[in-house]
């Protein structure tokens, strides 16, 4: 099934505005999974909108004006916070940043106390990052306003797929991922980033490959052979020169230095050696092949140096990107949520 | 002595202005003790006004524009510091958040050379939080601006008592709190919260019981015997069925675990079971018994979860209330300093 | 050589407009030895003109306006991260600050990559604050923006001494301190203040004095000796009492508590005995020398109380300038980075 029979499917069984400039229907995003293709393409366009605030050729945007966003993080968190500040500033929000650290979260609250504070407080939009997989949920079915999950545990992490897709359809061409080969390379399971990344892709038709060490893709090949919705099937393999063959885009995931303690790999050094994205493993991928990386990078672990900061690296526009795409997101779904 | 005969009173030694829209002459707000009844009024008045704003039916205020207001936080706490950001927004100040995490106190720099820096830097208003009992004063003693208790030790969180008493006027008929009876239980013994709002219940003509076990009750039954200001006197019981007959509002405090360590209480789940506020022990209150908590609240320890979130629980209401009582306070006391 | 001297000398190696008002050469400002006394005098002399914001006599500038300010923090600072905070929404920059806590810094993220994705975020400007001496200076050869040194290791703080310079020239007549005796006392080894300070104290004509225990003034005498740009040439003593002789003005330097560990000291009781600065060893001074602290102070250890708060001391006043310097720090190197 392509991206263009999906798409057609989806218009089918969502309102038609969806996915053109009719009402949004999410209020929250929690997931990429609830998202249609059409509504996937729709953030990717109000986001290459977004770029020309970004890149200050348009002033400041007034579409949360007077509007409370609270970002709300459980985890230690540069990019990600700062990317959200940025971007609801962008969109002239009323920013409170709360982290653990210095909250009463150390006194024990519950999450859903804290949540019902902070809306008390004035928030209509909470960002919120926490250790847990599922507690945005939580914190949605009593939430009044707009859910948007900054990654939750091993679960997901929708807007880091959603820059990602938007980052890959500006470097391909004609902004198509139908039949490309990108390969999602690492601790696949206990990425947030590869599992939201897993549904983005492929309901953009792209052939997606997820590669690591067999004790880090542990149930990944039932679910490839049951298919994403039941439908989008993708490859698993732990065979690095088969998956990188060819392939026209890579992401590395962050290798998570506590996973060595838990027994699921020998040792650093071994991993590098194993599963690094390196210039002579890359040799086998396509001419131009695209190098990704969701950040904060282990350079000489998951990925080389000079592969990190080389031509094909698109890690720093990632990030750039994000800032785009979260407007779009917010915008979005405060407008559902007003 | 009613309520009446207090502002009569009050209105005989304070100047006519005090209470009506004439200069403001507190620069400071320390604890509710220096509060004539006329001024909580005020303040109660001017909170009634700047709900418009913080429920953005009216644009928020110029008051402090141009004033800088500081958040000193030396105790971790999520909905005084946001609150203090939120209200001190709203009327356009200048605001800035410096808390023990990543400060120079750390260094070890003394609280009174800190408040001189802070000073120096640009701050008008300091809204200052500390774990040592007495701080602001010392603070207030030397700062050139306004300074605001957001919470000293065991001793008075002054904008909470005030948002407790707005939240209880908006609930009770006439928004009169005269002869009606309000009871504060739990850990009164190291309860900021409970000592500022026994001046302002009983300012307000409330029948005020104190109720706790024996051990967190130590002091306040002489306190009692000679009553508030000598005059205003309030009941101090052990026995939660006599605390709870016919009450027209309950505060549950905070049980602070370490107290446990202390001796002080056998354990968390006998508290629970001996003065843990919960549907049975309501059935004795009076019907509509309001429920309050200053937050964060241990819910299954001093407070029922049935009862946090049940019809009569104002706990959310106190918080949103909190923005708009502080506002009255920053823009009255920045008034008075300028 | 004199300032005036310098000063022409300075002029013919230099565009002629580094010192007037055409455009500013510096992007970064990592150190103070990068800059001619014609470009100090001139960022003095911004400086005064931003004291006008800073009391509130002018509005805000827009200078700054549309620009991403973010203070980088790898070390705790109340008074620096806020004075630049201050100082850049005074320009109507956007700030944004990252700390160390509850930063992806604690995922064990380098530097460069950390800079990178700011800067992709939007930094414009980068204020950093870092450890390790150095680092700044890593930062700029790949930022594209301006980087601001707010205190690298035991190397520079070149804005402490730019306010510590305009503070003195306040306070001096004929703002000249053109053959004054200036002394620099304590841990002259590892402060980042003393090595700033000495390359304008000097540039500005001063007969610069740096005085302590001899373990902390290792590799001065020789530094001394040859002469700062080989030639301005200061004196090195721990002979306090001879530092002190007419002094007209004295910089206590703060003693950092691990150097005791370190064996470089007895005890800090021992230090104060001999190199605190007191009333008693001030009479040997000039009248009306100046007393300057870079704070956060240890009262009763470098310097005596009665002292930091006496008529001499400009503690309060260095801290209020150096919002005024900062601002002219950030419009000039933000403007030559435009």
């Amino acid at each position: 099934m392509t991206a263009e029979q999906m798409a057609a499917e989806a218009a089918a069984t969502t309102p038609a505005s969806a996915g053109s400039d009719g009402p949004w229907r999410h209020r929250h995003l929690l997931d990429t999974d609830a998202l249609s293709w059409p509504e996937i393409v729709r953030i990717m366009d109000l986001a290459t909108e977004m770029t020309e605030i970004v890149e200050r050729r348009r002033p400041r945007s007034d579409a949360l004006k007077g509007v409370g966003v609270t970002n709300l993080f459980y985890e230690a968190s540069t990019r990600t916070r700062v990317s959200f500040e940025v971007a609801a500033k962008h969109l002239s929000a009323d920013v409170v940043n709360v982290s653990v650290g210095g909250s009463s979260i150390e006194k024990g609250e519950s999450l859903l106390d804290t949540m019902r504070t902070l809306e008390a407080l004035g928030a209509r939009v909470l960002v919120i990052r926490h250790a847990v997989s599922g507690a945005p949920y939580l914190v949605a079915r009593e939430f009044r306003g707009s859910v948007i999950n900054a990654g939750d545990g091993r679960h997901a992490h929708p807007t880091q797929a959603l820059l990602d897709l938007f980052t890959l359809r500006r470097h391909l061409p004609d902004g198509s991922l139908e039949g490309r080969k990108v390969v999602i390379l690492g601790d696949v399971l206990h990425s947030r980033v590869a599992r939201s990344n897993l549904w983005t892709l492929t309901a953009a038709g792209a052939d997606v490959w997820v590669c690591g060490p067999a004790t880090l893709l542990r149930g990944f090949e039932a679910w490839a052979a049951a298919g994403i919705g039941g439908q989008r099937r993708f490859t698993v393999t732990s065979d690095i020169t088969a998956a990188l063959r060819d392939a026209d885009a890579v992401m590395a995931l962050r290798l998570q230095q506590e996973r060595m303690a838990a027994g699921l790999l020998p040792s650093v050094h071994e991993y590098a050696a194993r599963f690094g994205l390196t210039t002579d493993r890359l040799s086998g991928a396509a001419p131009g092949c695209l190098v990704m990386h969701p950040g904060p990078m282990n350079e000489g672990v998951e990925i080389a140096p000079d592969v990190a900061s080389g031509p094909r690296s698109l890690v720093t526009e990632q990030v750039a990107n994000g800032v785009a795409v979260r407007m779009a997101v917010l915008a979005l779904c405060a407008g559902a949520a007003a």
